[in-house]
């Protein structure tokens, strides 16, 4: 029972296969292979527009650059209190960008309203020096409490952001999770909702590390190939970031596997919702499952030897918040994830 | 006939194995599994001591990451006007340090002797404000010209850069090639002859992406585990940088791969000895020939589709430059070359 | 009715003499002078033990120089949300940390409780990469709403960071009018109390431009010299700044200034005690007051000419928010505050 | 005889006044005051065209502001090898921009030609992300080895910016020097001559700490507030910076100042040239003066009290070395610099 987290899955058969595949011969490097040209023109029909892409190896480093390039130092980017941004990457967005800083906004389930950052915008002091000025808005597709941010809740949030002459950046670490959740076209919750950068993840859903910094704004994409490299993130054989990119898209591999893994995750949330101690923080919409749970499924699930996340930081909705010694926990699926394992998951916390 | 470069080449059939047996199950995530954990043990054995590792997926992130646990905005260090992080890497150090400054010796084969490296040092306007002040020393072991530093030059380098309360970083993007053609221990070339810190590259001889940060100086470790998770190179799967490093130094396997590419390009640079219109520019020591080419073997090479890369920037010893209508280019051989290769290519230049 | 801050005010008749006095011949420049070194022996004497002292000319430059030397980039700083490094400094500590994070904590006029503080250090993600860690703590005095903290609370604070590892700033941009407050030797308030570092400023209480950056912790020191230089920061002529810093603290001329100031501020609160349609939102302790006034009163106010300021980031107290209509508003007092201007404010805002 | 340099002496009688005049009363701060708008419209008149300007404290400051207007932290800055920016401002270029580098180019008395900048710039890796692209060129006016830069000279290095796309910088720490040296407009050493921003300095001649980046592109101005702001240089009573610079600016007194200083240097350049055992090695321009002497000399000098600094770094123009122990020393000569000196200097070395 391994629902620790989406990570601690391997790579997927498809995936291993092409980057064997793609370790034969020589290939040009830094970029300059086939395999990378041809996953431009793959990336360009998936989001049915030109795009300019960076592969790079994590997810963190894609958002350092993609804030780097839309926000100066002196700017400020807008995200959720709770945005992995924000809370889990040590700062890299404040380096990359040479000191921008980012502010948290109130909202459910890791998510915010675009009337509540219409709002912010409204009170910022503009034009005074000391205050830095916002250049940017950043959401999580998926939310960091496993909610999938609908096409019009997106598009809310662009047109807000163009309106105060600001880029809008998707954090997409688990974007195959809610592209599959929502059913819509990749180019629907991306630009044509007003998205101008997007991290694209394929490492949390069977790729070895490989996410793409996906760029609509073509005048964004001009400092990024050196900003990339500045970074250290320019692999130098990077066929292989290519290779595992071209076999995940491909024949919509990546959906099938965010696919499984929306799938366990709801039937895992379906085992805590009909279990007596335990009850959902947030509504299953993707791969991920908050809960809080009593002591004593806490317990059985722990001597049951499963592999989970205590979630200690923030509340899914402040006006939902754990009572009588719940505490809230997250469950995790990854393509990896068995049916097995999710059956024996719904007997041990039916019993306790 | 491809001597581009030694990242042209694939992954050697080891570690690809080794990815794809990793591949299996779940692991712990970001450096929290038990590959990672082998891995520790496995350099410590390796280096004859206790040794911090970071590992990281590129060149310039293990070396920016060095300087910036060794060099404080405010100071310098010294390496070769050729030095890949002089020259290569976009700043990266300047950027990761948060400003320190770059500051190239004079020298033969990019590399300098201790004496020119102390003259600096003595010169050196100490404790004004207004003058960056040396923090640490950077040597590429093999050297950006192909040169090998013996072990007692580094040595003699570790303890100029020791009296001066200096760290010393050494790059080893190639420091397998280095360690086949010396023949010594591992520990002899680094901390043995005063080196703090080191970047192990294992991409260049085999490997996806897999270079590790390995630390000497316990002091300086302390900082690196956030330094690399603000930098975006912290891997969630961290289990494959581990697993190809693990491949990589069992058995002896890294000394074979750089081995067989040395060997090749010692034949490489004995069949241009032999050859009439070109002529070694640099002693062939490890996997990269540097050499003078007359027009006609220019020609001749790339009509038979050789890769090669013009070498415009530097000279490798000002005393021995260029002549009618020389041109300095470099071949690269690796563990991928083969010897129908490089008899073709003598066959070629033996002619032209 | 000049109440818009503090700074409009011109420079002390003191001041302006020490600074013509200080012109005449020549003086070694760089902080090489007499008067630089006189600064420090008085600066020892005034904190009755060794300093280092840095001179600069903004409030800024000694918060965020002050920054850089106790918190690395990976690291966090905690202070109050409405603190001036905070909100007011346009992100100058996120980029002379190199991408240090500011966290804001609840709490009262701008102040939060020892407690508070203990609790976010608890809860603090320790040891793990992916979250910044916590290196220090500013508080500032006279905090962004008036409000003074006494010889304890610092103390508490202090022994709080102290326990927890941490260093501990403080902002005193309004060091002088806290001291004239609070009655007590600048050493209670400061490393006595915990302080490692002070930014004591001068500018706001009747020098043209002359803040210190005052290390007590000597380890601190070491890396300021050369920061300050990298910030632009070391003055050629510093004999000025020396001289303005020797002008203000002879014969407790910062406490003549500064005690003017809050007993002007006294009063002025005093008068909206007694007014009918307005109200004070923070009690006055130094040379600032925070009020709520109805619309009638900012009516007459600014038909009468005064110049004061909207405050519309944040509320003092929570548990307080104005009401009907209510505006908060900040009037500020300086040394060249007049008993006349008070009188004529009070004489507006009886009858409005 | 004070020649240590031209920040020793003090500040002139109609600086000091207008400081004093400022003084009076209450202003808006930040730079909301009458006299910086005056003093915008008077560098409007100075510079025959819209500028804009931004005030600071330091030399240091205004490089190192401008360089990050106009150098993404990717790219590079190419100046002289004894440029201040390069080796006197503790690396504050590279901190600002974020971490862009600064190239050195070959010439006699820290200058260059346009023929060698454009040779460096033809040669120029373009568009490889592995090397920091070339963003902008910095020239000192006076340059470091107090030679002057002709209009023609900057209109030619003006000239191949342009063409390349680069912007062109001047650091006019001594600018007030070389316009009087060259007696012609401020506009045409300047904007006219393709200059896009510069160091207008006038602490070195008669101010107590002002410097002004004046920009001629507007586009480069934009991100200034922002910036000054950030780096802790915007002073809150702004007033003083503008006061300085208008009794600066006005009648001339700039340029009368300024002409003391070159006459003064003339003189002692002169005396130098008579005298047995010393020689000018750089010819006088400005307010500096370059001399090798021999030890005689130098004992003679010191005995008699004089100050001045010996010069060690770098040689003027590498055809005239030094010669049998031949010493470089500089002698600057400021506003405050008497003939009686001047006299007295030459006695001393006359004999020497």
């Amino acid at each position: 029972m391994q629902f620790a987290s989406d990570n601690t899955a391997g790579i997927s058969e498809r995936i291993l296969k092409a980057i064997a595949e793609a370790s034969n011969g020589f290939a040009g490097s830094y970029g300059g292979d086939e395999r990378t040209r041809a996953l431009e023109a793959r990336m360009a029909d998936l989001f049915e527009r030109d795009v300019t892409i960076f592969p790079v190896v994590t997810g963190t480093a894609a958002n350092a650059l993609s804030m780097a390039a839309i926000a100066p130092p002196w700017t400020g980017i807008l995200c959720s209190h709770d945005a992995h941004v924000m809370t889990d990457e040590c700062g890299a967005a404040e380096m990359f960008t040479g000191g921008a800083k980012l502010f948290g906004i109130d909202g459910r389930h890791a998510k915010f309203d675009a009337d509540e950052l219409a709002r912010r915008l409204e009170a910022w002091p503009g034009g005074v020096p000391h205050h830095v000025q916002p250049a940017a808005v950043s959401i999580s597709q998926v939310s960091e409490f496993g909610a999938v941010w609908s096409v019009g809740e997106v598009g809310a949030i662009g047109e807000v952001a163009k309106r105060n002459g600001l880029k809008l950046h998707m954090d997409g670490a688990r974007f195959a999770n809610a592209v599959a959740a929502l059913g819509c076209a990749p180019a629907d919750i991306t630009w044509r909702a007003g998205v101008d950068i997007l991290s694209f993840g394929a490492t949390k859903n069977g790729a070895l590390a490989a996410e793409a910094i996906v760029v609509f704004d073509p005048d964004l994409a001009a400092s990024l190939a050196y900003r990339r490299m500045k970074a250290g993130q320019l692999l130098s054989k990077g066929r292989f970031l290519a290779a595992q990119f071209l076999a995940y898209l491909e024949d919509g591999h990546w959906l099938e596997l965010a696919g499984h893994a929306n799938a366990k995750a709801s039937d895992l949330g379906a085992a805590i919702e009909a279990a007596p101690n335990c009850r959902l923080a947030v509504p299953v919409q993707a791969n991920e499952v908050f809960a809080f749970i009593a002591p004593s499924v806490d317990r059985a699930l722990t001597e049951a030897g499963a592999a989970y996340h205590d979630w200690p930081a923030g509340i899914p909705d402040p006006e939902d918040p754990p009572v009588d010694g719940e505490k809230l926990v997250r469950f995790v699926c990854s393509f990896q994830t068995t049916g097995q394992e999710v059956g024996r998951f719904a007997q041990v916390i039916g019993t306790a």
